[in-house]
């Protein structure tokens, strides 16, 4: 998506360990129109899969997911993410490891939000190692339910995650596919921009 | 707002120690058609403030923060939690306990994301302590720029933040103010249906 990629050159930020910091209109300030525009070109991607729920985990994927349930016409669901849990009976739970904050969190999504016939979109701010989408894939088979596909905002496809999904068989559709940070330079994969 | 209303009349649930809980359409499960038109009436009542921007707490204070910000057409900034700050130089920060959590967490924004013009409609689902709302504005005053108020999903009015914050000359408006949950039963203030 031009708009996204343009934004990512003007004021991304690449720091050590290959992070890149969009946190002037992704994860920290956060363009509304950007995210509305990020919502609708996913769900226009998605538009023919049967979407009934999109899936996300707290926090920096919430907007995305929001304006893609927006346009698509669907609830939002975003698990929540846990240093521990004890009482999980109503709940399914997934570990997600954080490369980035070296720590692992559970996350949860309430068994009652979740039906037999849900088509589930994964959407996240970002997929590099895939574990949010991995978590929310394991949360999705404990319940036995169909997931459709992930709708990324910004893939680092130089990491193993979104290769890993389509190997798997999952639909992966990322926004801006960054294939190198290195020299902190963002370059973009073959057609892109 | 009398579509809010009969949700939390059609699903909120009330728990033991005055909790709402309202996971199906507020802040586990989202209703993204809800949290446009809370956007938009948060907006509206606004319109003539001149706000520059929107600050929330994540996680559950993004999505009402996202509509509103997009109806203004001015960026959102959720302030991050953290347990502990080490490097803190490029930040604002400030301290928000959270009674239902018991535990306190510490709330920051970057400071390159703030400018001196800056005026800042606060926003978030709950108000009930006032805790993360003052934060904010604690955080607001270390930068020097004007909150022109707080627009509010759900507001306790039976517990003191929105009180306080009224006497302290701070501008709320709420979309739902709750006068009661007692006996389980959720009462609505007066003028509100």
């Amino acid at each position: 998506m031009q708009e996204l990629i343009d934004l990512i050159r003007q004021s991304g930020k690449v720091l050590p360990g290959n992070i890149l910091k969009v946190d002037g209109f992704l994860n920290h300030q956060v363009s509304p129109v950007l995210m509305q525009h990020c919502g609708q070109e996913l769900a226009r991607r998605f538009q023919d899969a049967g979407v009934t729920r999109v899936w996300t985990v707290e926090s920096s994927g919430i907007a995305p997911a929001l304006m893609t349930a927006l346009a698509l016409g669907v609830p939002m669901i975003f698990a929540r993410k846990h240093k521990s849990l004890t009482l999980t009976d109503d709940l399914y739970t997934a570990d997600v490891y954080s490369y980035t904050k070296k720590v692992t969190n559970h996350i949860s999504i309430a068994k009652r939000f979740v039906q037999p016939h849900d088509k589930i979109l994964l959407v996240d701010d970002f997929l590099a190692n895939g574990q949010a989408v991995n978590g929310m894939m394991e949360i999705a088979a404990q319940a036995g339910v169909q997931v459709v596909g992930a709708g990324i905002v910004i893939e680092k496809s130089f990491q193993p995650g979104g290769k890993e999904l389509r190997q798997a068989g999952v639909r992966v559709e990322s926004l801006a596919k960054i294939k190198s940070l290195a020299g902190g330079k963002v370059s973009f994969e073959e057609g892109e921009a």
